[in-house]
């Protein structure tokens, strides 16, 4: 039986923790967070959602960023308008258009043991172009020949995009653009070449065929990308049944590449499990995870913002051991630790 | 005031000119081809639509490519179930999968005098992916650095995907993968690179956003696509105000790259309308049609297989001429003439 412990000092880092990016804003979640481990610190790219404190009760406020005064603005929806739906905590739909409650951009958290983190003061990435205006969310980091490369959701009024960009020191960062076109979002890049060829995984969503799977995609520079293929999707009876998607950016291990990605049993039930792909082919998929690793059980993941939900956007595999960085109930940032083999010997390796 | 002219020849090819691919399929349609100039002769990729013929009138049969078997084997549907809805006429919707009651593949037409055309007796290019279960759709065929290359549009239960092929002589082709993620569809590439870059022009569509739109993607190679941005929506109040998608291969013109697109008012109206794109930034719109170009007038445009459409996928520019074929009704192939003076003139140019 695998046994996942979770720190005890969960949860890690909380809104609390986090100063509003302006004084008439609030915080409502910090969580899903990239991670990397540079020298003898480990840092968290967290994703920050914030949104305007609403001086009327009968006034909801959204803060959209727009991208020719390159600032936020404050959109006004008033709760007793019929055409305004607030059914989704996350959204509003309003005359057909949809917007999000809140507004995310990253911010660094640098931690010497994994548990005290120091947070920046400022925004570290926050929106900056046409595909961001509702923010951008769920940053993966991959360190790739010498640089680190940032996947990540930009969402506007476009839909849904997967963007890139690319920093050196996590305090300048250059924008790569989109690199996959709407609805597509939870791309994770393979820290290295394989066959002489990037891959990523990434997650689009088709009206078509009605479900949200796993893809898998080739480049030879990380900025274009072809070659999409179908890698893995839903499956019936299982803790992935609704929704699947790329959580962590893949490890290597002597027996192929390992990904904890995220399954949805219901629209508001998320857990976190594993699949293995092949070392050299990684579009075989070699085996999944019969029963999650990680499903929400303890308060901070049933409740939260948006509850129970487990959901990563990074790990740490050190030492043998895998540390799972997570958003708990997109609210805070967690971790849990399960040794290597053991997730390995769940597999059938 | 825009003339364009009808041949007075259309349709120009029906189905009854199509020999199906199987003794026991009918073509239901031919349409929706690409276009090009070889030598003395015009070739049109036709796409044909076949469905097998029902031996019980209770019974909705439907071709799918099994890409396991390579070949096309058949699914039956009830009429009386339940769980069965063909309310729409080119979809069978079935215990919430879809499928499609037509297959389509491409079929090679010739002519010296764009009228006449002698069709190929087979399939040129069919099925042949996991990608392209439910058929091949609306080719475009771009004309680069020697060579043909045809996006096309790959429909399976993974979605709807706009994949490449590239042949030298329209007999064997090679097939060069999905270019774009489901849903994503409309693919037309320019025909020479601009600023070093090839471009293309698609059509993805969004859940979140809920529109169906043309977005701007960037390439060293055709195969791997990146950097996309929007490049023009639909306009509120005017012929596309519910969905846009490009026709046929964009132009170069002296005033900029012009683009024959369709356009919805509803889910079924297609009309057919002029953007132009500025030559060495095609990301930046010039100007487009107040009123459309080409609306379904005719018989064989009102009528049909799915009416009230006219939907380009080629054309040819030549002497200072545009003779736009497209498909009508679903059902058939036919052309229209306009002067390529006056179409830029009515864009204002």
């Amino acid at each position: 039986m695998i046994e996942i412990k979770r720190s005890q000092y969960n949860p890690l880092i909380v809104s609390g923790d986090i100063r509003p990016s302006r004084r008439d804003f609030e915080i409502i979640g910090v969580f899903n967070g990239g991670v990397v481990r540079i020298g003898d610190e480990v840092l968290v790219l967290l994703r920050v959602a914030e949104r305007p404190v609403s001086p009327h009760p009968e006034i909801v406020l959204a803060g959209v960023y727009d991208d020719k005064k390159c600032r936020i603005v404050l959109k006004e929806f008033a709760k007793d308008d019929s055409r305004n739906d607030f059914s989704d905590p996350r959204l509003i739909t309003s005359s057909g258009q949809t917007y999000l409650t809140s507004i995310s951009h990253f911010r660094v958290a640098r931690s010497k043991d994994g548990v005290n983190f120091e947070i920046d003061e400022g925004i570290s990435f926050g929106p900056g172009s046409a595909y961001e205006t509702f923010g951008v969310e769920d940053p993966r980091i991959s360190f790739i020949e010498g640089k680190y490369y940032i996947s990540y959701v930009g969402v506007s009024s476009f839909g849904v995009t997967s963007c890139l960009a690319g920093t050196e020191d996590f305090s300048s960062f250059e924008r790569l653009g989109v690199i996959f076109c709407p609805d597509n979002k939870d791309v994770v890049i393979f820290p290295e070449r394989i066959g002489g060829k990037f891959y990523a995984i990434d997650r689009p969503s088709s009206g078509f065929s009605g479900r949200d799977e796993i893809w898998l995609a080739e480049s030879d520079d990380l900025r274009y990308w072809g070659n999409h293929r179908y890698l893995m999707g839903v499956r019936q009876g299982y803790w992935d049944r609704l929704k699947v998607g790329a959580g962590a950016v893949p490890v290597k291990t002597p027996k192929g590449w390992l990904e904890i990605y995220h399954g949805a049993e219901s629209q508001d039930s998320y857990c976190l499990g594993a699949v293995l792909f092949d070392l050299e082919q990684p579009w075989k998929v070699l085996a999944r995870s019969e029963k999650p690793l990680l499903r929400p059980e303890m308060d901070y993941e049933k409740e939260g913002f948006f509850g129970e939900v487990v959901f990563t956007c990074g790990l740490l595999c050190e030492e043998g051991k895998i540390k799972i960085y997570y958003g708990a109930g997109d609210r805070s940032i967690c971790s849990a630790e399960v040794l290597l083999q053991e997730v390995l010997a769940d597999l059938g390796f």
